[in-house]
């Protein structure tokens, strides 16, 4: 198991606790039980079913945790042994977190690519035993001799170990020597008890007994964007399109749209996805809002994929050429923006596929194929895909598409509706793209009942649409964020889209601008992903009556949008966001899931979060520490006290510490109880960065 | 995998939802994908580590539950399949919870002790998809036809079925014909879409695609008493001690405690414990209330075992002999009373162990046994057993005790103080024992913190002592009861001691007398198991100053008590906890575990809730409903609404039932929402029985 250690700088993981490497000690499970001789359960990190395993992104920050205990009172350590995808080993020690549940934890991380493999060692810890009984025994003169003796011969045991630095085993033998002299008192042997220098080479190299190794578990850890990214999302049709003189409207190209690029990676965005950009289907196009009747000109819903001019493998004619499509791809990586495609597994009525494959959809008895349906509700242009007819022929030509793509130089996939299809294709989808290519990424844009949205995380796909948007009082956000950076992290990254072409809420409707900034500030500080769809920017907030989504939809229709005159008017919101990507940049702590803790106001709309990297796992290996105070009622001002349990980042109770709120520039002092005045009609959301005492 | 079913009756099991075996339809599993076509996940019953199982005693309502779902909107449906240990095979239909998590459950009592095994069979429910779309569809007047014909198609399908029914075959031919008569009307072909009898067929015997079979899993099932008794405790020394004309005390025997036994029987408990029996250590004995200085005739604690006269397999030569302990076992026997001993794994320092074996304890640096302790206190009349120093020869020992007292007719141990030994070590003992003999019970009397309470289960204690004394307010009982009920019941059977020797809580203490009622009524109704030490009938509230235990512990002296006296002055509990077992015994609902579901109250002492078995679950086949509503502030009357969710139990909300107070036999017509006056000086709970409709 234990490879030997690379010589090769950079480590790849960052650890606020690692241990010089010693292999465990002699050990041999017990054939004839299931609990260790120090029993070990519930390791973390892990997912709900064992034919899974748990997910971390390169850099990410994850706690190591394992419940365990001894018999009686006898003091136990625990290690994590962890091996990188490329063998490197590596040591780390859990603190127990005195909660009542035997639970200890360590934060570490993985930066390499790949599966690692972890287990958890527990040991009875000798020496701290020891020291704890002859702390209490010898101060109260109970058994002095007898706990002098004990300690020089342990500190004899650990002085022979030659694995131990030449210093500390001198420092051992001194100690011991002293212990037993009768010219030593009691109150001296005392502070060697107490002796820092000792202790902290017993934590470093422990006198184990009872060696206890626990199971090898997985962990595959994937590039940083696959859990880490700011999305936007536009129709690159809408990007460049113009009214012309007879009053229809030109389709945007891909080169109009890449004049939009540099505006969009100005505001700090890294991932652009697009809607699909393939040829829309002429039968049974839908006209605008959604309506059955299209009038000349209406250019269809890109969802209802395939016509004459080609499949899933096309660019539609409109938007220009394959080469067009690589151009601008290469120009928006120039940018520092990765372009993400839509993956909709659904066929227009005129699709290629239909007459080249009607086996791949369902064949109804009277002849005809099924259109998509809610009975009675008909979908007549689209016809969904039937993975059980002919599974293998389907999952050839998936994958042939995906590659296709790949090929283009996408890397980055937005699943529609996955919860449609299969989950075991999806599966095995992924497994085989990320087997020939492991930087790919899946987002699944699932908006399901939380079992098959959990399944298709753990069955593979990177990242997950969420319920956020639906999420927006003070008590269902407390919720939400508890879960997605606790509950199901270990194998669920979720993307907190503010808005989508299919989601306008009624908290976006009817909360005024105020509403989309504390919307935007939430999504970008709470979320290591989020994103924003074209057009939250400009506050458009009409809905089609009675529905939960924009009206004259851009999905059935070119939206012509004049951004640098909004801005000029001060009627955009693409200097908020800029500034809050540029927080995202700056704040590590800010890029990742696991990191987020819920904190306390009284306001029942004042929300309180607050997220902490460790110097140890920054890049820069400073600290970092952001809290967010944001008043969810967009109708009002509230004012508040504000609870921190600022000992999360290290700071006790009731002392002082700085701290810049990174919207305004403001600095206040701050404690664990603050006074906080929230206007939505100015700024809803305090940003505050805690400044680290020099 | 699947054996004959034997043709012998009676079934194994009971079920309210079983089905016509059928093998599972041709299945393959997917090798390249973990999740199945229909994902299954979660299953229960489980426990939370993969390396131990989960349990169920014999007659015990067990929920089988999975989560399950298929991608779109076609409809499934869920088997569970059951093999009991001598191999019989029965199929039982899921019921979808609607819950939105996609969980499925149904309720079986294995009967059969031994292991069984289960999984569970996900299926695309062809049929009742069409009906659903069929219903909508015609009813509408859309694609009727198709519809017809879809219907037509699937009932052929099933109609040449041969392992149909012939009527049911001819059934279907003729439904088939009328979908696709041309002289049928829509109106007309919507009757046989809606037809019961068809319906019934196919939830019996369904149409089944995608058939998705998930791993097999195992549940040990154990005898009834392991999960469902009432317990007493008494110190034989106790029963029948008298004082003597110098004022010492003489020791009861095992033959004058047998004098006790009709009067335990007579109120209604199952179990009979004793407190150690061996022979009582001589040195650093410990005198009366915990004192270092015993006077002559301090018998000494029970626990501090071994002397002169022997260890472990031996009894007090106070007590009797070996015959008289097997006479009183008899004894017992005779009266239904089945004897618990203590299995106290320690020894006095002049337990023989001591001398033949000192390996098995640790010695320190000067040579001396060391005690317990915890520093800086020590327990000198008491050395633990150090399970390290000489594994094997422990291990053989322990088994041979064990084995022993189970050659003298015992079956039943209370186990001291588990957690003080290694888990390990239990987990072999349990199963080795078992292998020999699977009707020995253990009981974990392990006071600590939950994870390795919950351990100690898995590793095969067949019940545990629990919080429930330190569990006094609504909100405390509420939290406790789902914990036992839902959250842990798979794997941990509580036994809710309403007191011990060694706890005298508070709430005892200054509750008065309807303290002592209400947690007696408490205990034996919420509890499968409970338990009482003598005294508690007595009202013994008095504790030691600042402790938590009664003055003057029957653990260091003898108690001389007045049973009769005290019964006969109305002073007594006795005929209280004798109603109580009654009912207990009378009532199969309060015989289980996991049928408990907490209720509500607008009190906030005013705790509610119910236990319901189905009748398909009783031994008797009349379904049994017992709610519980109890005032837990002894100090106080208190009035309230009383809320149910009477669905639990087949009433619609809003229709009246018939409840009877099995304690007063006041009789009244509730609702779900009904007003309770509860005064705790009067009769501070109910405990009513649902009548059922004739």
């Amino acid at each position: 198991m234990a490879t030997p250690k690379k010589t090769a700088p950079p480590r790849p993981w960052r650890s606020t606790a690692d241990l010089p490497i010693r292999p465990a000690a002699a050990w041999q499970p017990d054939p004839d039980t299931a609990a260790g001789r120090i029993p070990l359960a519930l390791p973390r990190p892990s997912t709900p079913d064992p034919g899974f395993r748990p997910t971390a992104f390169s850099g990410e920050a994850v706690p190591f945790q394992v419940t365990a205990f001894r018999e009686g009172h006898d003091l136990i350590g625990v290690h994590l042994r962890l091996f990188s995808p490329s063998g490197d080993e590596s040591l780390h020690r859990l603190t127990p977190r005195n909660d009542g549940f035997d639970r200890w934890s360590v934060l570490v991380s993985p930066l390499e690519q790949g599966t690692w493999r972890f287990r958890f060692e527990a040991f009875g810890d000798e020496v701290a035993t020891w020291a704890h009984a002859a702390d209490v025994k010898i101060a109260a003169g109970v058994d002095t001799a007898l706990m002098r003796e004990s300690g020089a011969l342990l500190f004899q045991r650990a002085a022979a170990e030659k694995s131990r630095p030449a210093a500390e085993r001198r420092r051992l033998e001194a100690a011991a020597s002293r212990l037993r002299s009768p010219d030593v008192a009691d109150a001296d042997a005392l502070d060697i008890v107490r002796d820092g220098e000792i202790a902290a080479g017993f934590a470093a190299r422990p006198l184990q007994s009872l060696m206890t190794v626990g199971p090898t578990y997985e962990l595959l850890v994937e590039r940083e964007r696959a859990g880490v990214g700011a999305w936007y999302e536009f129709f690159p049709r809408s990007e460049g399109a113009r009214r012309q003189a007879d009053g229809t409207i030109a389709s945007g190209t891909f080169r109009s749209a890449a004049e939009r690029l540099p505006a969009v990676a100005a505001m700090g965005f890294d991932v652009l996805y697009l809607p699909p950009i393939h040829p829309i289907g002429e039968i049974n196009r839908k006209g605008r809002n959604n309506t059955l009747d299209p009038q000349p000109g209406d250019p269809g819903s890109p969802w209802a994929i395939g016509s004459a001019a080609g499949g899933h493998d096309t660019v539609h004619p409109d938007l220009g050429t394959m080469d067009d499509f690589r151009a601008f791809v290469a120009e928006a990586g120039r940018h520092g923006l990765e372009v993400a495609l839509d993956l909709a597994l659904q066929a227009a009525p005129d699709h290629p596929w239909v007459t080249e494959h009607p086996e791949w959809f369902t064949t109804l008895p009277d002849g005809s194929i099924a259109y998509a349906e809610n009975p009675p509700k008909k979908y007549q242009d689209i016809y969904p895909v039937n993975f059980d007819n002919d599974p293998e022929g389907i999952r050839t030509e998936v994958l042939r598409v995906v590659r296709h793509w790949i090929a283009q130089g996408v890397k980055i996939f937005r699943v529609d509706n996955p919860h449609t299809k299969p989950l075991q294709f999806w599966e095995w989808l992924i497994a085989t793209v990320n087997d020939e290519d492991p930087d790919v990424v899946f987002l699944a844009e699932a908006f399901t009942r939380p079992a098959p949205m959990q399944r298709l995380a753990m069955a593979g796909f990177q990242q997950s649409y969420s319920y956020f948007t639906w999420r927006n009082t003070k008590a269902e956000l407390e919720e939400f964020l508890t879960s997605i950076s606790e509950e199901t992290a270990d194998f669920m990254r979720p993307n907190l889209f503010v808005n989508t072409p299919d989601i306008l809420t009624e908290y976006l409707q009817y909360g005024g601008r105020p509403a989309y900034r504390v919307r935007a500030a939430i999504a970008a500080t709470a979320g290591a992903s989020y994103g924003v769809y074209a057009g939250f920017e400009l506050y458009e907030n009409v809905a089609r009556p009675g529905s939960e989504e924009n009206i004259d939809n851009e999905k059935y229709e070119y939206k012509l949008r004049d951004w640098a005159d909004a801005e000029r008017r001060g009627d955009s919101l693409a200097p908020f966001l800029t500034r809050l990507n540029e927080i995202r940049r700056a704040h590590p702590a800010l890029r990742q899931l696991r990191d987020l803790r819920v904190h306390w106001s009284d306001d029942d709309a004042v929300l309180v979060y607050a997220k902490h990297l460790p110097a140890a796992l920054t890049p820069t290996g400073e600290s970092d520490t952001v809290i967010v105070v944001a008043n969810v009622d967009p109708h009002s001002a509230r004012q508040t006290m504000v609870h921190l349990d600022t000992t999360q980042w290290g700071v006790r109770p009731g002392d002082p510490f700085e701290v810049v709120d990174l919207i305004t520039g403001a600095e206040w002092t701050w404690t664990d109880h603050n006074f906080v005045r929230l206007d939505a009609f100015q700024e809803p959301a305090h940003i505050l960065h805690v400044k680290e005492k020099r």
